[in-house]
C-alpha cells in the first residue's frame, strides 16, 4: 500500500527500503536535501499521497516530533492517519492524538525495536491507538515486522506503543547489566581463564541464551577483554521513563533501576555522593581523603 | 565411550539417556534401588569399568557428593577420571581435585544448565580443570551439549566449570527479573492490554529476543496474568556465590543483587527491616502501625 | 507578630500553640467548625489580619492547597504574604508564586520536619522564596524553630523549600532502611541475643547516633521484637519525588531506591514480578511453583 | 584495674589514655619500639600483670592478631582474660575462643566504634562472650565508654561484638549513602542555593538528625561543595561482611548493598560492566563507544 515517512535517517532510511523490498509505494520527506528525499516539503508529501493517506513520522522526539504532527495537522484531511514511530514519551502520544481527532485524523503510536539490524531481521513493532486504525494499516506493519508469527502487537490504546517500548527498553538495560555484572565478575576471578569464550558458550543449551549474547559474541571476538571500549555508557531516557512510571504505580524495579543507577555514575552522577560518604569518613576515622593517598591505600 | 553414572535422577537420568543415544556405553548407579540403576553399589559400577575409568557424579551438593567422592577415592585407580557434574560450589572443588590427586585421580567439575530441555536439546557444559582431563572425555561431552559450535567451555583450572555455572546463574537472575520487572508494570498500567502478548511480540526481532522469553509464551499460554503462580521465588543458592564471590573481587553485581533480594523478600526476610521502618515512623509522626487501619490508607 | 494560620489539624494546630507561646498573635480557620477555629471564613480569617497579612496555609497538598490558594488570591491585597507549609510537590511551587504574583502577592514555600515532636522540640524548617520575605517573617519562623543556630534555612528560589523537605524526607528514607537491614539481620543471627537492646546501646559514642535511634528505644521498649508492628510500610510520596528528580538530574540513588522498593514490594508491588521469576524457573526447571509445595520447600 | 594493652596506635593509644585517665593501671606493648610501649615484649607485658590478667588486643585483624593470639596463648595462664578489640571477622572468634579454651584461659570479642572521638566522646563498646567474664571487665569498659546509659552491651556469645560491630559499620554504610543521594541531588538543582547549608540546617528538630549530620557540617565549614573530597571511597571490609551475613540468613540488605556498591565502582569495579553494557548497545543500535565522541554527547 501507500505511505509516506518523514525522516529519512538511519531508522527511517532503513525502514523505507524494507517496505519498498515488500512492494509498497513509499514517499519519502526529510529536511535535509541530502537524504535522498522523494519530495522537498511536508506539504508535497502530503499531496503525492491518496486519501485516506497514511503517514509514518520518524523523527526524534520533543521539539521535531511535535512540529511534524502540528504541520501534518494542518494539512492532512479527516480519515488520514499519523504513526509516530519515533521515540515519544508515552504521554505525550495523548495529546498528539487529540490534537489530531480535533480535524478527525486518527493516530497510533509505534515503538520500534531492532536497531540496525532491523533492515535484515524485521523490526518489532508495538503499536499503540484503535483495532480499527492498526488493522488498516497492518499491511505495511507485516512487511516491516519480522516472518513469522512474531514481533507484532497492538499493545493498547493510544500511548501503548510507547509504554510497551519503554518497558521493553528497560527490560533490555537489566538484561545488559545482568550480563556485564557476570563478564566482569569473571575477568576479575582466577577461576576463569576466558571470560569472553566462557560467555559465548552459552549461545547454546543454555537458560541465558538470548540475541544479546548474540551480539556479545560480535563485540568480543577481536576485542576479548573489551580493552578498546570505555568504562561508560549512556542512557537514552525510555529505561529512565519506565523506572519513573513504575514508581508512580507502586511496582518496584530494582534490577532496571541499578542498571541506569550504574550508567549515570559511570558519567559521574555519583561523585557528590561519594565526596559526602569520604568527607564524613574523614571526619570519624581520620581516613583517607587525598587524592595522591588513595592510590596507595 | 564408557562412562560410570552416579545418580540417575531428573538430570542424571536424561543425561543418560542422552549418552547411550550418541552410542556410549554407560554404568549407572543410583542409591534408591528403583532408579533403573544398572549397579547396585559404587565398588560394582567401578568394577564395570574399564581403566582409565571416567565416573561422573550427579549427586546433590554437600554430604551426598562429598561421601560419593571419597568413595570414589578409595575405589579408582590413578589416571581414572571423576567429574562433578552436580551443583558443587566452586570452592569445593579445590578440595575434591586435592583430595583425588593423593591417589593419582584425575577431577573436572562440570556445571551444566539446560533443565528438562537439556535431554533433548543439549546442555550447556562448562568445565574446570586440566586441558588434558578435557580432551579426554570430550566425546562425552560433544554428545551432551547441543548441535553446533556453541555449548560447551573450558572455563578455567579445577572449580572454573562451576565458578562459571554460578556466574551463569546469576546472570539468568538478573534476566528474569528484568522480565518480571517490566511484566509487572505493564500489568499495572491503563496503556497495556495484555502484558504477556505485548512480551510475548518481543520473541522475534527485539533486544530482548531469548530463550527465557520463549519460556514465558509456554507459561502465558493458559495462564496470561499468572494468576495461578504463586508471589514467591525461592533461590537456589548459585546467585548467592555469585553476589558473595563478585563482593570479595570488588565488582558491584547491583542487578543480580536485586534479584536476589526479591526473592529472599517474598519469603518473609524483609520482615523485620519494615517492622522497623514503620514502627519508627510511628514514632515520629503518629503514622499508621495497624494492620487492620493499613488496608484502608 | 500577627499570622493567619489555615488548617488546624495535628500538625497546624500544634504549630499554632506553640507560636501564640512565642507571644505572637494567631487568627486560625479550618474548614472543620470543631476544629477550635477563631473564625468561620477564609474571608473572616483575612478581614481580621493587618496589611501586609501573613498566612500560612497548613492543609494537605493537592486539591485542598490548590482551593485555599485560589481562595486566598482573590481575598488578598498585594503585598501581603502566603506561605504554603504543607507537603506540595515542587513543582507546584512555581505555578502557586506565578498566580499570587499576578495580584502581586508575595509567596514562601516552607517544608516541616519534626512530626507531634515538634510542637515541643521546635521545627525544622526549609523556606523557599524571596529573601526579603523570608526576612519578613522571620520572628514566626524563630518561634517555630528549635531553640539555637539550626533548624531553619532559606534554601533557594520558590519550591527550595519543599524541594528540600523532599531531599530531607528521601533521607530519612535510606536511614530508616538501613536501620531496618541491621536490626533484621541481627534478628536471624545466633549471634545476637537481643537486636533491640543492641541497637540501643548505639546511642551514645556511635557513629549512627541519631535522633531516629532514639526513636527506635521508644519504639522496643515494650516489645523489643517488633512483633506487634505489622511488616507493612507506607510511603508518603516524598521519597518517590526525590527518586524521580534525582533520575532527570543523573544522580544515582540507590540506597533512596531500595527503601522506597522495600516498602512498595511490602504492598504487593513485586508480586507480578515473582509470578514471572518462578513461572520462568518452572518452566526450564521443573521447579516448585504450587503454594503448598512451597511451604515446604 | 590492672589491664595489659596490645597495640598502642591511634585507637590503642588513645584508649590507653581514656583509662588511665579513669584510674586504671595499664600496661602498654607494641611492636614499634617508637609507640612509648612500657615493655619490649608480650612476655614482658604478661609478667607486668597480676592474675587473673587481663590483656586488650588491639592490632590489625588477620595474622597480627591471629599471631598476637598465638604468643599469648602460650604465655598466659588459666583464669585468664584476652579481649580482641580489633577488626577481626566474627567467625574467627570462635576459633579464637575455642583455642584460648584449651589452656583456660577466657576470650571475650569486642566491636569498638567512636574513631578518633572516642578518646573525648568514650567509645560504643560491644561484646561477646559469657557473662561472667564480660562482668569481670567491666570496670573498664565502663571507663571507656561514653558516660551516661548507653555505649556498652553485651551483644550475645563470642562473636556477638565484632558481629554487631559489622552491623553497626552496615548501618553507617547505609546512613552516608542517604546523607550523600541527598546532597548530590540539591547540588545539582536550580532549586537549591547551598546544598550544604540546607543539610546542616537539619541538625536540630529534624527527623534526620544525627551525629553523621554533625559531622558533615565541620567537613563543608570551608569546603561547602566538597570540591577538595575526591569522588572516591574505600571500603574497610565489615559492611561487606554484613552484605555477606545477611545473605546467607535470608535478609535483604539492599541499602547496605547499594552504599557498597557505590564505592567499589568508584574504585573501578564497575568499569567491566560498563563494556559490555556499551559494547552491547553498539553492536545493535550502532550507538556511541569512543572516549572521544562520549565527551561530546
Amino acid at each position: 500500500m501507500q505511505i509516506g515517512m518523514i525522516g529519512l535517517g538511519r531508522m527511517g532510511g532503513n525502514m523505507v527500503r524494507r517496505l519498498r523490498d515488500g512492494g509498497h509505494e513509499v514517499v519519502g520527506f526529510d529536511m535535509n536535501p541530502e537524504s535522498g528525499r522523494d519530495v522537498d516539503s511536508l506539504a508535497a508529501l502530503v499531496a503525492a499521497l491518496d486519501a485516506p493517506r497514511v503517514v509514518w513520522v520518524m523523527v526524534p522526539a520533543g521539539v521535531p516530533t511535535e512540529s511534524t504532527i502540528d504541520g501534518l495537522k494542518s494539512l492532512l484531511d479527516p480519515g488520514d492517519i499519523v504513526i509516530d514511530g519515533g521515540n515519544s514519551k508515552y504521554t505525550e502520544d495523548r495529546a498528539h492524538a487529540a490534537s489530531l481527532a480535533e480535524k478527525g485524523i486518527r493516530f497510533l503510536d509505534c515503538g520500534v525495536s531492532g536497531g540496525v539490524w532491523g533492515a535484515e531481521r524485521g523490526y518489532a513493532l508495538m503499536l499503540g491507538g484503535e483495532r480499527e486504525t492498526f488493522d488498516h494499516v497492518r499491511p505495511l506493519l507485516e512487511t516491516l515486522k519480522p516472518e513469522g508469527e512474531y514481533g507484532l502487537v497492538l499493545a493498547g490504546p493510544v500511548g501503548g506503543g510507547h509504554f510497551a517500548k519503554m518497558v521493553h527498553n528497560g527490560i533490555e538495560y537489566g538484561m545488559m547489566q545482568a550480563f556485564g555484572e557476570g563478564f566482569a565478575t569473571m575477568m576479575r576471578s582466577e577461576y576463569i581463564d576466558d571470560a569472553a569464550k566462557t560467555m559465548v558458550s552459552w549461545r547454546e543449551g543454555s537458560v541465558v541464551a538470548s540475541w544479546l549474547l548474540d551480539l556479545f559474541e560480535n563485540a568480543t571476538k577481536d576485542d576479548p577483554e573489551l580493552r578498546d571500549v570505555p568504562a561508560v555508557a549512556n542512557e537514552s531516557g525510555e529505561a529512565k521513563w519506565m523506572v519513573e512510571a513504575a514508581l508512580e504505580l507502586g511496582v518496584p524495579t530494582p534490577a532496571t533501576g541499578a542498571a541506569l543507577y550504574a550508567r549515570q555514575a559511570s558519567r559521574g552522577g555519583a561523585d557528590d555522593v561519594l565526596r559526602v560518604v569520604t568527607a564524613m569518613r574523614a571526619q570519624f576515622g581520620g581516613h583517607v581523603t587525598k587524592v595522591d593517598e588513595i592510590a596507595t591505600h
